[in-house]
């Protein structure tokens, strides 16, 4: 209620929409930072004259089914929803992604006379979103980066959950935004005044080389008797309360889900008015395409998320006696090699870029005046970065990635889970995976991190154990346009195996290499870089042991489990028992082995080596444990992992 | 190198300490945030005096089993380090909590005449913590709260991992830290002017109405040929480099791990200062302990992490015929219970205390003004809360809380592993823990918390099932001294159950009913709102399928893999199939069931009821499942779940 005079000027007068194409390329973006809020969103869907808000539609807000569920929900409909809000703070990175891919798309396809590419982003958002980190970090980057299409209402309504926002919230945002390099403006009454919203608004897409605030003081829950309070924050008004405030406003009091006439006609007319803004830019895409076929042919490749045919034949292919390598140096490699194939790639790290070596050497920093480029500094803000990198998706026609070190995705955890949910491919190449990392320290080393991503729906864990795995992850990870994929890379060296391929990542899990003559007395299941130290392991045993081993290279629980129950009772043999080795945590690991080889407290700082050894990720280790493992299932069955009762 | 001269002036003449008792609880608290020049600290604990740092520990730097590791970790020695850091911007949260415990203990044991606490905190950031999310948010909250013996000494030295600062960072931060309410000054050649730093830190000190931050422009690297550029940041200078270094400072060329004599004179005067400002304090103490007993001895008792006798009797038990409530309610009941008998307790919510229900009711807010509050207002902040935690356990004699929605520990999971990591008992209040919330709908759903944090080393995931469980779970927490606590609880209401205990809290899992007459058919293990869930489609599997059914509640896994094997067995029994139930992610069932009905996706927005049955989470397909799963056992074995090769 406190927001909507200034959502009626936007909506209303100055937004670029098409009620009728939501998918319009041009279109200005709307992100609803404050996502709790999103009945008014879903009013004004419906009030515009988006198909799929119909008046059914807002009668079964929060109902299972519904199209307007808690908080927005891109993934439920087919547009009017850019991304997924509601946990604060991420729709203003999102946003900041969103004004990127507008940028860099306009850089990379606009010519002379032909604005493609020319929205404008606006953002909604409360204090509570202000005060999230995710939104500091992303409002830096914004402000280094100049982007001036960026417009950030700010509802400064005094109210949080708690109470009023002096009870947590006393600093001076503008003058914070100000610091980050952001124009800054300031409406005195966000209630009445109509006038005062529309002018900053056009102040505001005038300055073109700064993203901007406007601080607007609204009061929330207006026009009830609890307005200004935090009782109108989270709690419905109740029948009384809201019969009064249509009195207030002039509406017929016994009506509920009813648009007055004269509202319904001043409406009424963002259809024509879109279509027609539409209409002219589709005339000007039409010379477009006339003029530059082959860009135009291009950018309708990139925004219906078709890669270009057989583009998997960029991929680098390794073979044993190829140098050993960290799996963070092939992902190197592969980037750069499918980057030429791939132009819609565009990422950049954490300030690590020495370390997780994700940097397309074919094209420069994306910076103010340089918008082609495709390499985003993030700056040292890795929540910031996975929230921007959710809004480039959103935006169409470009693939994301975000690099740092494995371990700080549990400070990123709240945008990679939205990733997962809003459907949006990012690809987080994530490094230094695992104690591995040696002398950082367990500050630095993950022990949680992949089974935080194992246990999060709809994303990959890819844990390559080699240059060809690493091509395989890659091609994995840019074929999945609706599902992220966490890329989990070594910072030590490990070698090329024999039998390792591209094709076996998609599968999840494969035989790496089998014991000749006859079923196996045991199986090793690894991933990344401990399957070079099981294949070790199975050597000694064959060797001290004359024992049977097959090695389970397993770079994805989650593709493994989407095979065949026939392709995954041949890699996990019945009455075989299985031993895990993962430098990582061992919970998780009952689905897919007997016992594991696995971390059960932090790491320690120190050189790789030692810090293995110290946690029995040494061959002789490994066989020593199969070897208990084999002695503890004679006499008993190990059945199946993969054979499961429903 | 380059932040030398400010940790000479800080350390050789400011800062309060007594290298011969590292935890006099009145010295200044040091902080490095950027613990990645952990050298630089550890070569002044060697030169300061603290006897665990000799210089045979300097030389085993960053090896296995040495204290002087890659980052500095608090657990490693008894003192010196009172923070573990490296993670970028966590120091400067935990310096905010310090704070707060310093300023919270001064009201609460002060008296005229006696300052038993009156220490500074000092921290030392660069721009990679200044950049983090986590920072930005405990930094707004100390400017809201004043802390004004908060003194931050900015190291500027425009250079980060991938180059100078202007690649990704050109904000002006002081004009940030004066939005947040902080005091601000500029040392415009921190390389050489000795006597600017010494001047505005006592300028510093003199502001005690706000926090205070020093920029210094310095020279990374200050002295070698790579001064002032990346090569020197994460790289080694090389032996020749050195040696220059070395002329340049006028020491001997040849000569490494060597305290030249003039340093030595200077340094050596620390301990005999630090041992009189101590003795000093010890006076005014003594003092103290005769006028004032009764808080002399609370105070030791504090101190030393002791509970008070008998506290347990203070925990509210249930019966079954108790009204129904959700544990986030319980939860409410048993702070309120326990706050009075464990005073040390003191936190807050993220702007949550409606719904997380964690108000210590007999207290007030800790704002500026009123530090003796034990309500910490720490606004839509989580990750800034939890380092906050952090570092208020690290200060000595409280015992600190956050709440929020358990979903959003994904923004703060950086420092929640740092509290497991470092040995913090921080007690996580974490409610709405599964789709059972709701009409919020899957933004806010949790799925694959429980799992993060249970792949975490060193943390005790505690879900209470009812009444009794969430007295058991506080009892476990609070007496968790060096192992923080997440408690998952319920938004919705769950009834007190039949046989529920504390005691069985404290076992991690337990039978909470078994069937009459023999062996069960099956069991069903369960975790907090699921309980119940598993007692009702007991109940129908007997009724319908006379079926011999157990239901285990398991509260905590990390508590269960503690105890005794014979324990163990006892609960789960060999060749009885066991069905999980879980209302979030599937992965990890598999160390303790042979199935489960939990989550393979993410949840949706709608009453929770309908949301439960959306997903399965019914009496009557929790039995369903369990028919299916005694139907696949028949024929095959089930084995042991607790009976370990190894």
């Amino acid at each position: 209620m406190g927001m909507a005079p200034i959502a009626h000027v936007l909506w209303g007068k100055y937004m670029k929409y098409n009620p009728s194409n939501p998918k319009w390329w041009n279109r200005d973006r709307f992100v609803l930072s404050n996502g709790h809020a999103c009945a008014l969103q879903y009013v004004l869907l419906h009030l515009s004259g988006f198909k799929e808000y119909s008046m059914e539609q807002l009668q079964k807000f929060r109902q299972v089914g519904s199209k307007c569920p808690g908080h927005p929900e891109n993934i439920l409909v087919d547009g009017g929803i850019e991304v997924t809000t509601g946990p604060l703070g991420q729709g203003i990175g999102n946003a900041v992604g969103l004004a990127i891919a507008e940028a860099h798309l306009a850089a990379s396809f606009n010519k002379p006379d032909f604005e493609i590419f020319n929205n404008f982003t606006y953002v909604f958002c409360g204090d509570g979103c202000l005060q999230e980190g995710v939104s500091c970090e992303a409002s830096s980057v914004a402000g280094h980066l100049g982007l001036g299409k960026l417009i950030l209402f700010y509802d400064d309504n005094h109210i949080t959950i708690d109470g009023e926002t002096d009870l947590s919230f006393s600093e001076d945002v503008l003058k914070r935004y100000e610091s980050y390099g952001w124009h800054t403006q300031f409406v005195a009454d966000g209630d009445n005044d109509i006038a005062a919203i529309a002018a900053a608004l056009e102040a505001a897409q005038k300055v073109t080389d700064k993203p901007s605030i406007i601080k607007v003081r609204t009061t929330i829950g207006k026009g009830s008797s609890k307005q200004g309070t935090e009782k109108v924050h989270g709690s419905p008004l109740g029948a009384e309360e809201i019969v009064k405030v249509k009195k207030l406003f002039g509406f017929p009091e016994d009506k509920s889900f009813y648009v007055p006439d004269d509202v319904k006609q001043v409406y009424d007319q963002i259809i024509p008015k879109g279509q027609a803004a539409e209409d002219k830019w589709n005339d000007m895409y039409k010379s477009y395409s006339s003029k530059y076929p082959k860009e135009a042919a291009e950018l309708a490749r990139r925004m219906s998320n078709k890669l270009p045919e057989n583009w998997r034949s960029c991929l680098p292919t390794f073979k044993p006696e190829d140098a050993a390598k960290a799996t963070r140096q092939h992902s190197e490699t592969v980037i750069n090699a499918i980057a030429g194939t791939i132009p819609e790639l565009i990422g950049g790290s954490a300030d690590l870029n020495p370390s997780t070596l994700s940097y397309i050497k074919s094209s420069g920093d994306f910076q103010k005046g340089t918008h082609e480029g495709r390499n985003i500094r993030f700056g040292v803000r890795e929540h910031g970065m996975a929230s921007i990198c959710n809004g480039i998706m959103g935006y169409g026609g470009l693939v994301s990635y975000g690099s740092t070190f494995l371990n700080f995705i549990g400070y990123a955890m709240g945008a990679v889970r939205l990733s997962a949910l809003s459907h949006f491919g990012v690809i987080y190449v994530m490094t230094h995976d695992s104690i591995g990392l040696g002398e950082d320290g367990p500050t630095h080393q993950p022990i949680e991190s992949l089974m935080a991503v194992r246990a999060t729906p709809n994303i990959l864990l890819l844990r390559p154990a080699d240059g060809n795995e690493t091509s395989g992850a890659y091609a994995v990870a840019i074929e999945s346009h609706s599902r992220p994929s966490v890329l989990a890379l070594s910072r030590q060296a490990i070698p090329n195996l024999k039998g390792s391929s591209i094709e076996g990542v998609f599968k999840g899990a494969y035989v790496l290499q089998d014991a000749e003559g006859g079923k196996p007395d045991v199986s090793i299941v690894g991933t990344g870089s401990e399957v070079s130290l099981a294949v070790e392991a199975a050597a000694l045993l064959q060797k001290d042991h004359n024992l049977k081993v097959r090695v389970i290279s397993m770079p994805s629980w989650e593709l493994f489990r989407e095979q065949s129950s026939e392709y995954q009772q041949s890699v996990f043999l019945e009455d075989v028992p299985v031993l895990a080795v993962e430098a990582a945590s061992h919970v998780g690991w009952g689905e897919f082995s007997h016992a594991s080889v696995a971390m059960h407290s932090f790491g320690h700082s120190g050189p790789a080596k030692d810090v293995f050894i110290k946690y029995g990720f040494t061959a002789k280790n490994v066989s020593e444990k199969a070897l208990k493992l084999v002695d503890f299932y004679k006499g008993r069955k190990a059945g199946s992992l993969v054979v499961k009762p429903f």
